[in-house]
């Protein structure tokens, strides 16, 4: 399949781009239509608005092109930064307003950029196997790339030959060709980076008629079709459009996908780009989109900043093009909302519409429950992501079992996080870096984000003997991804998701079962049992990354309160203070916390004895780069164990009108009726009423009848609550 | 003045009140005027469906009225609580709607506490010296006959003369009776506390047609004058309004004194109550309003909850019932919009009538740079509140020069906080307390609130010998006040105020100028001279409790990052864990932090040595009470020291932009170039220019004529930017 799209694709290259400038970007009746309709529609307004009061202040000005020196937050490297989106933005006004002036300035800009970039060796700041030339990596270059690209084609029409050739062969063939052949390996990869540097090599072919270009951007350097941009539309992304970096990082590979398919489409139309793959760009969009929490946020699977939302300027562009290749979607209108700016093109302009009426805007963004397959031929795993209420009071419960997410995966297979009502109530540390931020590193990733933030212990998964899965190795990680066994979720009533992992720790089997279960009269209840089996036996640590205040737990302990110190030496353990530790024994161990107006109940059952951990990330941290956030940990040891865990959303707290309500648990007791490798029958009592989650753990066929423990169910799995089926 | 207005009370109270019911909460005539508007207003209809819909429940069923056994946050105590609510909400929708089932419930509830309260003692969870019987405390129990007393009103015209008298004497006779016998002490306190039990008994005094008990409620159990609520409305508040617990006890104690004062004002109109002490009730509101964040919360002054805000209940009746007092105001209608909630009476109405036009609503609340005095003759010090900027970009500067603030006060004279763009930036700690939240010690202040919160180091100024102000002492405190020397805030480009505190530490001196600048091209920065005396050596920290992540400081430092211990051993340094320690010797010492999207540098001068600490509470804290904060202490010893700090809010950096810019701070160096007891000359270098700051230490007067450090002004002080006045 994917042999034949591509074998189409080198057919149809053969013939030439015979596009009109501009095109990259937009074409000429596009800019047209987006001028007569920026008086129309306030959003459209305002943004028009915003790029012409951006612009104007540089008009008549020399802008400064500078030798390239800083690392990113440093002086050279935002300038060129603005620099490339000050070319871009005055190329778009230089073809709505049709000024001389707007393609002025973007020619002096080219002008400069002709004449230093054949003068440029690798980035003095550069400290990657990719390095950069004007910026400290040639990431940043792509950027430049795609962006100074689009506006060299944009004032195309208003050049000269003399000066177009100038441009050319001093402003881009030197990036070009470093990108082709200094660095042809990265150039070649398959990963989001690449994504960047095709579509800059791309866009740059398309303005400037470079045939060559085009196809090492398609097809790879070798132009054998093993890499290139439509490789990477075949293997970055699952069937289902999950992106194995997460979705943090399909909003960055997003923006030159979008662009260069757009660029693309606009020049050669009968590619029909965007339905390659069953139009796996908007697959990617939709599932980025379903894959943030209602604030917009996106989930931190693997390396993500937790501040960053889906305002951000990737969004907009992939979101105001595809509006135009897909036509509408309710959810994009949500967001597009939500960002309160629109591209100035087609998708910009229909949309700018769209929100004129603000009875079009919905009232929330509709998360739904979803399931993606990792790996691009959607093999690899995946992800759950179950959702149950709407709006304000949507409660969403994440489950990873993907492959391992390339270098900016993290340790965390089997691993959960839990989103209610818009906070962070069962979190993932994300990423330890200040993004932009000089004085933090250059703005680059910190150490700690390898030395804690990827470790398991940061997440909310099992931990065997203090050592990270695939001990902390990409490139064993890399090798394997877990499994789904069974899941269902098409009733929010019950919905259960199966997943296991033999790999993590070579020898070991875990398995991880979850049920999102919303009882009668509302109360929403996640069950989750957690077995593991060696042969051998093993330390097995159960942390859950709480996010609140401690209100309340059953277990007796020992506080450090006049010393603190790490819980481990290693594998971001020792970045954990220890504040307080207890041992418990056949009981059912409470944790209450509040976030925000809710209480939040971790119970979880203790056969024999448990330990377990208060800590606090914050230890071995000389820069003050963490935060400091706790963690509640089950430590037990043995050749096998089972963690058989309720987490209770329940009550109220309302400091205004100083009421509080429900404040207690409603699970009173946890018993495991059966737990074999054929078998686990578990009962929790819920107030007075019995909850019991029985399910097999060697089959996963939908007929099959199982007994166990007195039960009697047909498929993998039952939920029966007072007496009765659930669902 | 206070002599005269008591004895007009007098004699006016002997008139008979003649009044006809319902009275207390509204009129007749006020109850059909809403019943007209409700389906005209929004906010109003909402407003009554809410109150209907949550009486309407339990139509029909039997209340249950429990023997007082549970704690704050138990059954027994909510439902007490819940009982009184609806109470006076059924007895309001009886007067609205005419529907005789309403009066029925309150009956039928009413008969119950009848039977119930003369078998009380004192409550079993009692553990003040004003225990209550309903609930733990007696302030508890002042609540219930407040709202108790009015629904008693609201359904009196349909009881019969025996229904009546069982009720008075069952429910209410041994309620008043221990509050002006056995608790008369505490009733006749000038305290919050007593408002609410001098409005419980004057509210069910007017209910219940008894001169006697509004004769106590007024004038006190011994009716002399000298306690009651007129000596309460005299000497609870400043002549300027400001109430010494601070502005979150202002918002509860003004609950009573309005529905009191709408209670006098509906009986026994000429009384004129609302415009006794020249309209101290709506003095006391706008005061306690302008002490807000912009997100609503109360500022910390002594204690506070930080979540609590002004839609709070208390606020929603002093604006909706001096709406209609004093007359209609464009921040109370802007509050009264977050409110998003009315009173059932004229003023509601009134507001609901105004909220309903869009165009009428303020787009912010109207900060202004404020100052108030404190103790009821307004000369025991006070706080100035400096404000710049309006809208999310306001920056508030507050300074604390009170006297101590009662059993709720904390030891922190001239302390100081920032806010800036709706975020806390240096802060209190507030209160250590979960309210309602019965895992939390029944909902009581926690023992860390006196043993942390309400330390001096715990705040933002100077701490001697580890040792709060007054030793911590509430009786040594209560007998003093720090001082205003002079301040200056007509114009928002220099704000400038500074006292004095002789007796925190007794034969030490304590001297703080505060300078908030606006310097040409919008930098705001925050000036601090804060100069000590003393007869003999001490060691003295001022801390700063910065809300944000560090970013960078020029402090050379050894971090504790394996073992942390606290830094002190008593006065609240037990909570603090001692995160990093540095010595810093003739240089200026600055640390940046990031809080949102801004950040923020602390410069701060240092001649010869001192030692700088890098703090997070937590520290002897074993069941989790703590928020874990971080604070910036800078230690020095010495006879007299001074500590010359200077705050920048500066840059911006966007993580979803992924843009930073201005993230170092602008000063470059401080000078001290004159300090003596006469003047202090201070050279600041912000940038390349030169502000200096000249103040004269020992005279306040507006026209003497000064010569120092080669400058010469007119006042107690100037400021000099790049070689002009800045003005």
């Amino acid at each position: 399949m994917n042999r034949i799209f591509t074998l189409l694709f080198v057919l149809l290259l053969y013939t030439p781009v015979m596009a009109q400038h501009p095109c990259t970007f937009f074409t000429r009746n596009e800019a047209a239509a987006v001028k007569k309709n920026i008086s129309l529609y306030p959003v459209l307004s305002k943004s028009f608005t915003d790029i012409k009061n951006s612009v104007d202040l540089w008009i008549g000005k020399d802008v400064d092109v500078p030798f390239p020196k800083d690392p990113a937050g440093g002086y050279t490297h935002d300038k060129h930064k603005t620099n490339y989106t000050l070319m871009f933005n005055s190329g778009l006004l230089y073809n709505i307003t049709g000024e001389k002036k707007y393609a002025t300035l973007v020619k002096d800009m080219l002008m400069k950029y002709a004449a230093l970039n054949p003068t440029l060796k690798n980035h003095p700041q550069a400290t990657s196997n990719s390095p950069g030339r004007i910026f400290w990596q040639a990431l940043n270059d792509a950027n430049w790339m795609v962006y100074t690209g689009m506006a060299y084609d944009l004032i195309y029409n208003s050049l000269t030959t003399t000066e177009r050739k100038k441009i050319e062969d001093g402003a881009f063939k030197p990036e070009v060709d470093f990108f082709t052949h200094d660095l042809k390996n990265w150039f070649n990869l398959i990963h989001n980076h690449a994504v960047w540097a095709c579509a800059g090599v791309g866009i740059i072919g398309i303005a400037t008629y470079n045939q060559d270009y085009i196809d090492m951007a398609m097809m790879g350097s070798d132009k054998k079709g093993n890499s290139g941009f439509i490789a990477l539309m075949d293997k970055l992304f699952s069937p289902d459009g999950y992106y194995t970096e997460g979705p943090y990082y399909t909003r960055y590979a997003i923006l030159p996908f979008a662009l260069f398919a757009n660029a693309l489409n606009n020049s050669n139309p009968s590619l029909k780009i965007f339905e390659h793959r069953n139009g796996i760009l908007k697959k990617a969009l939709t599932t980025c989109l379903q894959q943030t929490n209602s604030n917009g946020a996106f989930y931190p699977f693997n390396d993500a900043l937790k501040e960053k939302d889906y305002t951000s300027n990737e969004l907009v562009t992939a979101i105001d093009i595809f509006w135009k290749a897909y036509g509408p979607d309710k959810n994009w209108l949500y967001v597009a909302n939500k960002q309160g700016r629109v591209l100035l093109n087609n998708g910009g302009t229909a949309i700018a519409a769209a929100l004129a009426k603000a009875k079009n805007i919905p009232p929330y963004f509709d998360y739904k429950s979803i399931e993606c397959s990792d790996g691009f031929n959607g093999n690899e795993g995946g992800i759950s992501i179950f959702r149950n209420g709407k709006g304000k009071d949507l409660t969403s419960l994440l489950f990873k079992y993907t492959s391992h997410g390339l270098s900016h995966g993290h340790y965390d297979k089997l691993g959960i996080m839990l989103y209610d009502k818009g906070n962070e109530i069962i979190t993932n540390y994300g990423s330890v870096r200040f993004i932009g931020v000089e004085q933090k590193y250059g703005g680059r990733y910190l150490p700690e984000n390898k030395k804690y933030a990827e470790q398991t212990i940061a997440h909310n998964t099992i931990v065997m003997d203090e050592t990270s899965h695939f001990n902390g190795k990409e490139e064993s990680a890399e090798k394997f991804h877990s499994d789904k066994l069974f899941s269902s979720y098409a009733d929010s009533t019950v919905q259960v998701v199966a997943a296991k992992d033999d790999n993590a720790y070579p020898g070991t089997r875990m398995q991880r079962t979850l049920y999102m279960l919303d009882l009668p009269g509302g109360k929403k209840i996640l069950a989750d049992i957690f077995n593991v089996q060696s042969a051998t036996t093993h330390q097995y640590d159960l942390p859950f990354q709480y996010n609140g205040a401690l209100i309340n737990t059953s277990v007796k302990y020992d506080a450090n309160t006049k010393k603190l110190e790490p819980l481990g030496k290693k594998n971001g353990y020792q970045f954990l203070w220890k504040e307080a530790a207890g041992t418990a024994v056949d009981t059912l161990v409470q944790l209450t916390f509040l976030n925000h107006q809710t209480y939040y109940t971790i119970s979880t059952l203790v056969l024999d004895t448990a330990q377990v951990f208060f800590t606090r990330t914050g230890a071995n941290d000389p820069n003050f780069n963490l935060r400091h956030e706790p963690a509640f940990i089950i430590r037990k040891n043995g050749k096998g164990q089972s963690f058989v865990s309720v987490i209770e959303i329940h009550g109220k707290f309302d400091p205004v009108y100083e009421f509080s309500s429900n404040a207690y648990p409603s699970v009173k007791q946890i018993q495991l009726l059966q737990n074999d490798k054929d078998y686990t029958v578990a009962e929790i009592l819920v107030d007075d009423k019995k909850l019991v989650l029985a399910q097999c753990n060697n089959s996963v066929d939908e007929k099959q009848v199982h007994m166990a423990a007195g039960f009697t169910w047909t498929g993998a799995f039952t939920v029966i609550y007072n007496q009765q089926k659930l669902k």
